[in-house]
């Protein structure tokens, strides 16, 4: 089979940056959102608007992209839904972030009557993807992977396979481990060398220009000199990504002595009242327990 | 002052690498080494070679880049030394890997005769120093550094004055401490997936297009992924760095908990028998405690 | 009230030797058992044998110690159970150990028919029970507490009031938690120790004699010092209340550093084909992680 | 050769202790004391006052009890010390606190004249050893060892030869380790049942009558439950004993998570303010960090 129509269900921000790099590629996408007004700037840009999911559901594929499990559950499965009636696509994407669990319901629905299904979430935020620069993380059947690879290789400068089922999700939560411990592992030297009398600013510009730095790092550096950072995701939602993640190791029988250090730093940046912040605010932390003076333009 | 003659004592792989740099950039450059015949392939190409560290002594700036501190003092302390005679350059800068208290003792020789001491240990092996692409760290006095700086950025992408004194011994010691987290990091999101049924490739394939990667993890993967490496840094050497790392933080009263998690972790991969491995067998004693399928090409 | 009849239901080894307590000290009790030869041993001595749990129903109190959350919800709630019928006991306790959330369950349903309920785990095998050195850890109403307070002082030396609600339940694995961590912090002096040339055995005997030392360790030293132990409990069973442990101190936002750290190690020590050994065989782990010599009669 | 006459060097309140139990049990003690006055009370009780350390050295064996290295290679290796005239003990037993390379030093000094050498560091306060709950953990030659044994048995329990060199000193520290881990591990079980509901004095009840408790834990627990503590020993000083313990740990290649973990707590202990209390205090850095109301009794 090949693709000769892409539906998409969801059009926020990141749901917008994505079919605007479809249609940039001229490839045909038809859209559906619950609320109908945030379609209108793909219309524009030559997208077709659906008057209802089940007009969506005569797509080849249809990709989702909603808030969580209840909002995926529902329009997948519910009332008029993509798998409820006649007419079905032959393949559904989800690209939403939701867990192991809720995925393998949907697919458990989705085998049931024939359709193909991935999980598919995505790594990067909407300037992230406009570049060019996202990230599809996919699990499920190999074959119904290769039917969508080169759609999803125009909008993302990485797609990979980790999977036949949903791998995809805890691929991802690690992903998120794996953040948390850098920046731990970060705010420790950084600390470190600011007490020997490097300034952060120093510091950073040295470890930039080296082989350990990542992208992240680069892009958050200026705001660590500074002491001075916007909320991106806060303490507690980072814990919620290690919830997750340590649940999964555990279930694997994976020993997680490194991601577990991070995970109870994080629990005592939130005992100790940094709960909203963003998760920058670990190297707050670690420079109270390492006894260097408050700055007043910290928080 | 501008420096007119640069002198460079230690042509070893990577002396060798740095004065080249210098070479294709034009500068007038004078070596010497201790076993002359290393210096050959330099002169071919243009450097002039002292008979003596007392004719290298008459440059305007000498570097030193020898194995060791027992090397350093008797190259620069020791009879016919570069400090030992009338005839000294204005500035001395070493670019070995010593602890802070052997730099210590330089500068403080180097003070008494009026001599500019920095401390510039470089990052980077010497194929990456051909590619312009190590760096400097430097400290010292910033005066000093602000007339060698030029010189510097020929040969390095990164120069970083990071301190009045001898700050550039530790925020090395920093970058070393990270890269051994930043590995036990991976191999704990590693294992996860793979436990979960993603190969390590796959995974690694992911990860390398995110924005968490870093250079030297990219390098390294295709190793990683086929479990099977070649030698570039033992677990005991990692060991060494963490113990003076840790012995750093410990006397500027810094907290250091996911640091000292790994170093736990590097002390049992050398007590359960990957002393000499490759430091990338962290892989290995996390698999093993995984409970994964020993692979017969992994050691 | 004063309770004039005892009821008890579930009389295998353990609630056997409650009972007995119960009986030397001439408390009237009538027992259950769904195994009812399991009785005979306590109605030689004068407990009474109720034929149905209907019957035990109408004494005062009735005790229950069962195997597990379903069997508790079977004998309490079920068809015949304790709290199904027109007669029913003024006070129920629970002696199993179960759930904070099964234990919750109970007490609502005990609440909604006026049955003053108590959560009641015990500490202490048989033996310890006979000997009068047990414990009752109890929660839930402090009034009804009262009541049975003198009855559980006839059977043990320790009985403690710790909230009014289900906190018995979780006393019991902060108990269970914290035995994890004294016996890791123990193999990590004791290993220290022997590397350095003291036997396990002229630690242990110094260490007993000191002021940190605790009954259990006392009592478990000769089989450490022999590196050769019997099975009481296995790793996999402590690695389950660590499990059921540190989702509380999740749920109620307490970090556990220490105890995550120990956590790690006895997943680790699964990993490496530890699973089914009794728990002190963390010394095992880390007398290989220290590389002391294998000992023949280790496992 | 039986022991006829029992030199002791250093009276001050833990070497009155332990000499009042020698001339309890009717043993002639010689003492001599830097401030002779403070061996007023001694010799009021039977002991002879020597006038000079040169008297004192005619003793069949010499104790010490100083303050540290430095005065105890004063009165043994100095002018007119224990070691350095024409008389000397068949015997000297070091009971002060010193490394082990000071404990080495004594010893390649004894050895070479001919003396026997024991490193017999006490545990107990003068309180403790007053009642005979004391302990000597001995270490150097057996044959030694078993001359002085009898004796060190009138004034202790525990009387423990733990090996042939200076093994003994080891023993302290890992007793002082053990000491901070089972303190940790109490906190984070405490203030897991404290945010459940349960006070730390039902709590402390309850593990008081537990196989876990110790004799520390008894006596400290009054002083926890109000969370109002005098001070006996600071984090600081606990600081130092772990510095020293997980030196010991790394020279001979143990490693020590759960202690290096409690190790860095402490740490940061000290940079929150915390240095110079009572390491009891690791209570409140813990109850801090889980989001605990202050109390206003509390520092």
């Amino acid at each position: 089979m090949s693709i000769a129509t892409i539906g998409w269900l969801g059009t926020g921000r990141m749901g917008t940056a994505i079919v605007n790099r479809l249609l940039d590629a001229e490839r045909p996408v038809m859209v559906w959102n619950r609320t109908p007004a945030k379609t209108a700037p793909l219309a524009v840009r030559g997208a077709e608007v659906a008057d209802s999911i089940t007009t969506l559901a005569a797509c080849d594929v249809v990709y989702v992209m909603v808030s969580g499990p209840a909002d995926l559950e529902e329009v997948v499965l519910g009332e008029g839904g993509l798998l409820a009636g006649e007419t079905r696509p032959e393949i559904l994407v989800d690209c939403s972030t939701v867990s192991e669990e809720a995925s393998a319901r949907i697919r458990a629905a989705a085998d049931e009557v024939g359709v193909g299904f991935l999980a598919a979430p995505v790594c990067g935020n909407p300037e992230v993807i406009a570049d060019g620069q996202g990230s599809f993380i996919v699990s499920g059947p190999l074959k119904v992977f290769e039917q969508v690879r080169s759609d999803m290789e125009l909008v993302a400068k990485t797609v990979v396979h980790v999977g036949e089922e949903e791998q995809a999700r805890l691929v991802k939560l690690a992903h998120n481990l794996y953040l948390g411990m850098m920046l731990q592992s970060l705010v420790e030297v950084v600390t470190l060398a600011e007490k020997a009398g490097t300034s952060r600013e120093a510091f950073l510009e040295f470890f930039n220009g080296s082989a350990l730095t990542s992208p992240w790092i680069r892009r958050r550096s200026p705001e660590l000199a500074a002491a001075n950072w916007h909320l991106t995701f806060t303490n507690e939602l980072l814990r919620k990504d290690f919830d997750l993640g340590l649940a999964a190791a555990r279930k694997l029988e994976v020993p997680m002595p490194a991601t577990s250090a991070t995970y109870q730093l994080i629990q005592s940046a939130i005992g100790n009242g940094l709960r909203n912040e963003d998760f920058l605010s670990l190297y707050e932390q670690q420079a109270r327990s390492a006894g260097l003076p408050e700055q007043s333009d910290r928080l």
